[in-house]
């Protein structure tokens, strides 16, 4: 079975103890080595092997953060930042062992900008509670990626998901970060300004980087004002090409749709079954737009014509919030849905993104290699982006099937590399990815990521074992 | 007066020759030793004093330009990557010789994705270049710096300009690049995927480096289809502070907005007397909006209103084509105009950027500061941004008003910074604004930038003395 080598070398029980020593006597209950705690702290969602932390640390400040690190980077003993475990890819494994940091009592919003449309967050507010915090004024952060994930993680993966077709992902989202460095260091990547030409990008940098160059503390995001109308349905579509088409005509026109998802017909089935919607057991584009009463109503009925010359529809759509709100929960519920289709299982979700002209190309290649090799794997797609989910059903327990799983995953990386697409759209590399990277990027960009890590951690104490080998 | 200090070591002349000699064997006249070529490829639009490179070369493939970074590195001769030379920072210039690699016969469209919504180009193509080749397919790309810069350049200094409001900057239009590393390797920095999690961000690290980290080859681009409908405008204001309030207001409350561009008297004034359009001399906003026939009416009325609210307008707005062209050209031709307001002076334009609620202030703030200083300098602004622009008029020879620039140039970064804002939105650091980047950023930032640069460009050839010290 595939799994990420660890790279670099444990540290050893001595400076291991040295460093929980030091953390018990500063933080004392907020320093934990429980068994369950690391367990749960390495292995989440993720169906990957748990490799636990030797601890776990709760800091509520930014100087807290930097001792920690201090101290770590003094040992050489790995940090890992930790924001609600809710990545699918390894990413929180402690392959060296090493000190989990825990962000979750890091919660204040510290600022809202709202002539800005900007505000600035402490990493353990998720995106749920930012939300609740900001209605009263009118505004929202729109990065959806499913799970309430942390800000402080979203921004670490470069999350996207639903609403990223118009509002972009983390990389279009995050003013500003600041960020402790494997040094120790405190650094803020940018100002609050929503545009600069001063100097290297170090907010990208760090954005999807996954933990593995430093430990973000603060995260200014750009905001937007709730749209006075929202309107959202659904329309089944005879084939999945047929959805695509109609997803890259309404781009082509202008037309700003705010979300754009497929469903393939095994997704359709779960979500039936789960949320008892009765929706037609065909392929399905769930749409949702944002603007004036009259824009969505314009928007919603230009959608309906392209839907229909393409052989689909009727597109039914409500503006009632409450109609909507199912409609989504159901979309949400898709990765606890799936189960129902083979109960006893657990769900492998994992991601890959190609140019939208080659995306039924690559959903319909995959259905077909779903059911050659046997498998039950609903497909779920940003289908706006490209970017789509596979969630094949494993029982985890048996190598036989783990086998085929991974013989399957291998084929669906490289069919979307060979289409011009990449690896991972949303759930980020971790360990799982890792040995696809190569084959993206090539050797150089390879090379290049990792003179970056060197120069940031020379010491490979910030996450190691995720991203690129140094 | 401040100037750059050159960092590194100028190779020697020996050193120069064996690359000059090399060069010649194999580019033929596509080598240039000429004085006056020389100083056209560090000196165009800039006041910065001229510092010409050694030789300049005209690659017209990616293999040809490997050759040159190869046979530069091995010499440690300076490699300086050349656009159209339409920066006003001292981006060009060669402070410690070297070869200045100008990418103007890299022409070629490589591919054009019309479903994808993106495209790939050579270094070479201009702008306007691209959208005349592009408007046959109803295809368009919106980021408009004023000048017909190169997009190669665009990329490379992170350009923006207009558009970007709603478009956003080259940040968030460049999909991928190709560029030779500062040893000579071929990178691609991702796939075409709209978007990915596939580890470090490489693509935004390169756009904005100035050419400091290497020379970009091709450049995948977004697209967009051209509006249906557009509508633009002109809306007189009292004061520069209800522009600004009425603009924050159309943001917020997600009115689309595609351009906002603010002029204050003084820049409304210098368009008068150059394009003779008679407008009102207050501070106006330049306003246009895209969509449907129905959603650009709706946008039009709803700015109309807001203006009114604040005292403004009234909002005189045309959909017909060559009225808004008009227009536009007027706003383009700023840089222009400005010369009639002091004619045998040269204007030095600059730029920062602030968060948009800070605008209103640091606009009127710099106007008295022009005032007190007895310059004359119209501003106009990305206003939507929070970017604009002061280009004081200056006789250039007289070493008193330079005196008077410089510190009136180093107040306004230092407003914008106390501001909470950047240096520069879109000009970018060239040599002029490396010394307030600590200011900016702070020393571990920098630190990190400069860490970065020996990782990537360790004998330091790739346009040394820019941005960041080494």
């Amino acid at each position: 079975m595939l799994q990420a080598a660890p790279t670099g070398i444990r540290p050893s029980p001595e400076a291991v103890a040295a460093v929980i020593n030091a953390l018990a006597a500063d933080f004392g209950a907020r320093l934990v080595t429980s068994h369950a705690v690391r367990e749960q702290h390495s292995n989440t969602l993720t169906w990957v092997p748990s490799q636990p932390p030797d601890a776990v640390v709760f800091p509520e400040t930014e100087e807290e953060v930097v001792a920690v690190v201090k101290l770590c980077a003094a040992h050489r003993v790995p940090v890992i930042p930790f924001g609600t475990g809710t990545s699918f890819e390894g990413h929180v494994n402690a392959p060296l062992g090493g000190i989990s940091i825990d962000t979750s009592l890091m919660k204040r919003v510290v600022a809202v900008h709202a002539e800005d449309l900007s505000c600035t967050v402490e990493p353990g507010v998720t995106r749920k509670e930012l939300n609740d915090f900001l209605r009263d004024q009118g505004l929202f952060f729109p990065i959806d990626p499913g799970a309430d994930a942390s800000i402080g993680g979203m921004a670490a993966t470069r999350a996207s998901g639903t609403n990223a077709v118009r509002y972009g992902t983390m990389k279009d989202n995050v003013l500003s970060l600041t960020v402790v460095t494997p040094e120790g260091e405190v650094v803020k990547t940018a100002s609050r300004a929503k545009k600069s030409s001063a100097g290297y990008d170090l907010t990208r940098l760090f954005v999807g980087s996954e933990g593995t160059l430093g430990v973000i503390t603060s995260i200014t995001l750009k905001l937007h004002g709730i749209p006075e109308a929202v309107s959202a349905g659904i329309c089944p579509f005879p084939t999945v090409h047929a959805a695509c088409d109609a997803t890259i005509l309404t781009i082509q026109t202008g037309i700003p749709v705010a979300r754009i998802e497929l469903l393939d017909q095994t997704m359709v089935r779960a979500v039936n079954l789960h949320s008892k919607l009765g929706l037609p057991e065909s392929p399905l584009l769930l749409v949702e737009f944002h603007g004036t009463d009259a824009s969505v109503r314009e928007q919603a009925e230009r959608f309906d014509e392209i839907a229909r010359d393409l052989g689909g529809g009727p597109f039914i759509w409500e503006t009632k919030a409450e109609d909507r709100s199912r409609l989504w929960q159901a979309r949400h519920d898709a990765y606890w849905a799936t189960l129902a289709l083979r109960p006893g299982t657990r769900p492998v979700p994992t991601d890959v993104c190609v140019p939208i002209s080659r995306l039924a190309d690559c959903v319909e290649e995959t259905r077909a290699d779903i059911a050659e090799a046997g498998l039950i794997a609903p497909i779920v797609g940003h289908v706006g982006d490209g970017n789509f989910h596979v969630q094949p059903l494993v029982n985890t327990d048996d190598p036989a099937e783990i086998e085929v799983l991974e013989a399957f995953l291998q084929r669906l990386v490289m069919r979307a590399l060979a289409m011009g697409g990449t690896c991972t759209g949303e759930h980020g590399v971790g360990q799982k990815k890792m040995h696809y990277l190569e084959a993206e990027h090539g050797a150089p960009a390879l090379d290049l990521m990792a003179r970056i890590k060197r120069a940031i951690d020379p010491l490979n104490i910030m996450n190691p074992g995720k991203i690129v080998d140094v």
